[in-house]
């Protein structure tokens, strides 16, 4: 062998490796040279900060063991290290600078601190140690900048008349203010609660992260709803119903011997983004989680989430008298019924005190309640609400029903059972309801009951996990849509009369209010199944404390604490966030139509599906497309289901020219070749979307390509297959939908459109017996 | 507020963290003194090594910035980065000192790598990078030590000659020497193949990582059996029977589109020890596998595993051609049905050219088999057998099989079915059998088919994860039970005759050989569901690899690799280990009892069972307590199974005088008041047994709390809680067990050993409707 021929012949390759590792790690070493196999240096490592690069260099030299060890870390543990999605929005990246005004030190004006006013210290530590590539300082000095952290608990030796006034930040807001105290200037940070500190702490150090100025600090923010809850629909074998990222984090059968720190970090990821509450278990109720065994498991999540002022709740399972009881009836005018719930709440509020309360999902879908005995849901949700208000909970009362007999037209069955029940729920009940009538379709008008229910406190319910929108390969911004149903004018009061507005309760005068989310949290290492699903999370928590929030400016601050601070950066990936929901709706329902997905799962197309157990358990339900016309006339003419709505609305909505055209179909019974305001007809304006949904997906690929330098590689690559795989779907949503309707409709393809790929036949004979989040 | 008063009030609290943090990251950074809060030095962070303090200390004072940066690392991503158990027996922790004859760089004597060889020099750059905090030399340097990595298709430029001969190794093997090359001290790592080369690379880094000498090394190694197969009872919908660390790996759903990392990092775990196919789907079989969308999902892990030397298996429904085929039958003797599979064999070796083969259970427990047609499994196994033959598959067909109509004792059904049937199998079927005649019990005999079956190659199936051996959190090392199984005597051909030296061929001469785990592996963040059962997966693989290996040298070494090279924390952890099996044992079914856990989910103890669908289903079959008697009469006055052994083992086994006190009850109906050898009764010994296995675990406990200040903080953590919840199991179990033994034979408890905790209905009445791992 030629000694000096043998150079290392596998170097190519895992030079490229080498990079590929580093770039991983970009963030924080993107400046470190690694010389590459050829021995020259590795240049194109892109993206990232410099904060650490003139106290490095002078060392760099002699130092070269400890860069490697940067190197090893990462090398040894490229997975573990690697950004796999797990910091989430908590990244804290460095920064280039430390900004102006960022802190020195900090002070907690008490000796003993509160769990919740120790998970803020730590915070802070663990933030600044991050972005500032130094310690706080451990004792105070005159020059640096403090940060000081107060609440009512926690204000010792400040003087008195020194903090400014918190009175109007209510029991969870906070003040950030850059002031003087004592003759020096620091940056305070008060509440009226830790909590309320807190949240104070998560919003200073995102902005931070965000690189926002820190001084002349005067910010003044507190949560629009009282209860920001998530509704985990887990079950307790860990099957999630309508989970794509895994299975149940609540890992019950280990539970409570051992409290995986997974809690601890679910509980700090929730309380940065103002999330107060979660409901564990799922809205399909089991009433074992009501048993003593998990009693004792449930305790120990409450207590793991209890510092970041995070309560649970548990969905009760109306039959739970009979089923663990032992009782022979659920009436819930039953006394013996009612004292058993009574005993129950006593029961679990000894484990948990301050338990949330319950939530319910009665006398739908084949759910026991109050019904069964002929009762209301006001009989129904009041026997509960009198067995939790004691220990000050709540009943949360889901307005999704729907009941064994087929109705005219399903979606007006919340608005029919519900709007006669105004006034005759107890103090401690919140009726939730979905934000259309139907179920969290791409898109439906908001649901009538938003401003119809004026005694009763209507929490809103938004579905994170996107069942209808793609699972977690597609890339779809719920934030865009919840705005638009936030900002959706229900004219209850005239003009102005926001969904906001009634969810916050300011329409209404409600004394409580809130806001769920359908959680998209598994146990997979990204928590949401998908890097993007994790801004619908952030969203959601932002919508919920700020229901007049903007879609856009969430997924900005998203993309910067999530990605990169890089502005070019931030406008591609939020440009791609704000088309991406309009995107969805367009491959798979456009111009109003809704629920054409496949049945159980909910997986792809299946518009032909006619023939279920329930005529509206069918996509044809809802389309009943024929040879001439497609669309469920909701007007006068038909279902009339356009009545539960305010005049104003009735008036716009009535008429085919003056609806939006994205709900034409959802409210009228088209032509084929009836006309739309541009000149095209139905058939080619529909074709239409269906081309530029998938040509957008396709566009999106080409975006996140430019990115590919930007991003750390793992992220990055997820990201590339995600697209590549909701790029195929779209085009089968777009293929398989067309095949459909032509087979009922006979029109040729406008001209310049591709025909479907294959056959009506072909899509047809797909099936998906595994896929994921099916109810059981 | 006092200024100079108001120091960093949280700091002793999270001083305490940050030392927590620091701890976990002790291996690799354990001399960095941490200001903590009170300004003085956290000088107790032990363990770990001290490989960069040279290095580093001469720069601490202005690298300070430089040092918080680890801690950064640390801190803002404490469980991405903490030690969580994801890298498994390959942390390639730092050495204190680049040992002598260590790698200065690495050659690889061609100019285009394989997959494989990349690998092999991807795996020494990401070991010698972590553990000699150095990179390796890019080029050659005449005073490095090279490392020479050498095979059939890699060997340019080395002279005719100067290799040694590889030809003993085999396909797979490898030689490891310290030798001159070219004139040069170099270590030579040869093959005559390029996975063999890859073996060897892992045994040598393996060496590195124990600290073990790398100077004059001669090493020939090679496995004793061709297929070493772990076998996932993973369903499509990513339930695993018998798992419990969470779900299955394969992510069905996003599979093709999406292949996530983790495959790799499985697929290189594997390598690393050995093992080289995977069987990927569930024994009680789903022939929507066997599906072209599924076959697309296969070829991308066939993919992704090839580089490692791993080929794909997936388990054939035998009911598949009427299922997804459209035929009437499944008779094996149907020339359709031999053409189907024919068909089938050929179009899944287009997707995976390498495909393995198939892994069959027929008739038992339900599944479909060849005896539904009145065929032998004969007839079922060489049909399948020919489909694949042409393309060098080959048929594992189980062994395990119970016929739908009760036995006599079912212990004994596996050798009447398959002895008569020696030596009708094709070329290319191996039976396999698990290790004990009834099913993965904490102790039974080995099978008498070992031994029994001369013509017939006879594979090994092991359960690596521990159905009956307390889940994910029992501490339980089965590298003792599978050694116990392996030197046991089979007297088939004289004394010696061991199962060991049947599965690897000798014995009989089978041209065939192997050993099957069924894996312990799913989506939990620790692959294993628990820390020490990682060291299950690395027995298993080292057994199959060396089925005469030494339990105890497999679990220093994975004590080393896993945890820490100080001798005192390897001599701890070992012992726990190899005393941990024989706890369980002692705390479940001592005395050769068997099969006493709860229905369906095997979790917990149930001895009391009687009336299941079938008696050979219920505890009470397996004991027969009377209040005379417990005991199965296995002898020639009772079932007789052990006429099924060799006259030898007959001979001792017959006598309870002389049959080991471990079997007796398996073979012997026992008075409760005969004396064993020590003089006690069958009750005092069973009850003494019961308090040893709980007493070994609470010492367990005390143990592993000596290693606190060793072990890094998540891990450590982790294995505590697991072992508190394995103390409170075991004393479960204990007061169970003789609460109902006591309600049988009505015997007081002798003296010194405490009354259970609760009465006998208490332990009737615990449900489990969500234990994990159930079958579907």
């Amino acid at each position: 062998m030629d000694e000096d021929a043998s150079v290392y012949k596998g170097s190519a390759a895992t030079g490229e490796n080498f990079r590929r590792r580093v770039a991983v790690f970009a963030g924080l070493v993107e400046y470190i040279a690694i010389p590459d196999s050829q021995g020259s240096t590795t240049t194109e490592i892109p993206g990232g900060t410099d904060v650490l690069k003139k106290q490095s260099q002078k060392c760099y030299r002699k130092q070269f063991g400890l860069w490697l060890f940067l190197l090893v870390v990462n090398v040894f543990a490229p997975v573990a290290f690697a950004e796999d999605g797990y910091d989430l929005w908590l990244r804290y990246a460095p920064l280039d600078h430390a900004p102006k005004g960022a802190p020195g030190y900090v002070q907690v004006a008490c000796d003993d601190l509160s769990p919740t006013m120790q998970v803020a210290v730590d915070e802070i530590e663990r933030a600044t140690a991050s972005m500032l590539s130094r310690p706080l300082k451990q004792t105070g000095e005159r020059r640096a900048r403090s940060l000081v952290l107060a609440s009512p608990a926690c204000q010792e030796g400040v003087a008195s008349g020194s903090l400014p006034s918190v009175e109007d930040v209510g029991a969870e807001g906070y003040s950030i203010r850059s002031t003087q105290l004592n003759g020096r200037s620091v940056t305070l940070i008060a509440a009226q609660s830790d909590i309320g500190v807190l949240y104070g702490v998560f919003t200073y150090l995102q902005r931070m992260a965000e690189g926002k100025s820190l001084t002349q600090l005067d910010i003044t923010d507190k949560p629009a709803t009282q209860l920001r809850l998530l509704n985990h629909w887990d079950g307790l074998d860990r099957h999630v119903e309508r989970g794509y990222s895994g299975q149940s984090i609540w890992d019950w059968h280990r539970l409570p011997g051992y409290v995986d720190p997974r809690y601890t970090d679910y509980a700090r990821a929730n309380a940065s983004i103002g999330i107060n509450g979660v409901s564990l278990t799922n809205v399909n109720a089991d009433a074992t989680v009501l048993t003593l065994p998990y009693l004792e498991k449930v305790a120990a999540l409450a207590d793991a989430f209890r510092p970041y002022g995070i309560r649970v709740y548990l969905t009760a399972r109306f039959s739970a008298p009979i089923e663990i009881g032992g009782l022979d009836t659920a009436d819930p005018l039953d006394p013996d019924v009612a004292a058993w719930w009574k005993a129950k709440a006593d029961e679990i509020y000894e484990y948990v005190p301050d338990f949330g309360g319950f939530l319910v999902k009665a006398n739908s879908e084949g759910q026991p309640g109050p019904q069964d005995y002929g009762r209301s849901h006001a009989d129904g949700a009041n026997m509960l609400a009198a067995a939790v208000a004691p220990h000050g909970g709540v009943v949360m009362w889901r307005a999704f029903v729907y009941s064994a007999d087929e109705p005219e037209d399903r979606v007006k069955q919340a608005y029919s059972e519900f709007v006669p029940l105004d006034g005759q729920f107890a103090d401690n009940v919140l009726i939730q309801a979905k934000n259309g009538p139907l179920d969290f379709q791409p898109r439906e008008p908001f649901s009538p009951l938003f401003g119809a229910l004026p005694q009763t406190p209507l929490m809103l319910e938004l579905q994170i996990t996107k069942e209808y929108l793609g699972f977690s390969t597609h890339l779809a911004y719920l934030g865009t849509l919840w705005e638009e149903v936030l900002q959706s004018d229900t004219y209850a009061k005239g003009a102005g009369s926001t969904v906001a507005s009634v969810i916050d309760g300011q329409l209404e005068g409600y004394d409580r209010t809130g806001m769920a989310g359908v959680a998209n949290i598994g146990s997979d290492r990204n928590w949401s199944g998908s890097q993007f699903d994790q801004a619908n999370w952030y969203a959601f928590g932002r919508f919920a404390w700020n229901p007049d929030a903007s879609a856009e400016q969430i997924a900005r601050d998203w993309v910067a604490l999530t990605f990169s601070r890089d502005p070019a950066v931030i406008e591609t990936i939020t440009g791609m966030m704000m088309e991406s929901r309009e995107a969805v709706v367009d491959y798979m329902t456009p111009l109003g139509l809704a629920h054409l997905m496949g049945t159980g799962h909910h997986y792809g197309p299946a518009p032909w599906v006619d023939d279920l157990g329930r005529a509206d358990w069918t996509p044809y339900y809802y389309h009943k497309a024929t040879a001439d016309r497609i669309g469920f006339d909701r007007t006068a003419t038909g279902s009339d289901a356009i009545s539960q709505y305010a005049p104003e609305l009735q008036a716009l909505w009535s008429d085919p020219e003056t609806v939006p055209e994205n709900l034409l179909l959802w409210f009228h019974r088209m032509r084929w070749d009836d006309r739309l305001e541009d000149g095209l007809t139905v058939w080619e304006a529909m074709v239409g979307h269906y081309d530029h949904g998938v040509a957008v997906v396709s566009d999106f690929q080409r975006r996140w390509e430019t990115l590919r330098l930007q991003i750390d590689a793992e992220r990055f690559g997820q990201v590339s297959d995600f697209l590549a795989i909701q790029a195929q779907e779209a085009k089968w949503w777009r293929d398989a939908s067309i095949s459909y309707w032509q087979s009922v409709n006979h029109l040729p393809l406008p001209d310049g459109h591709a025909p479907p790929e294959h056959d009506l036949d072909y899509y047809k004979s797909l099936s998906f017996p595994n896929a994921p989040g099916q109810g059981r």
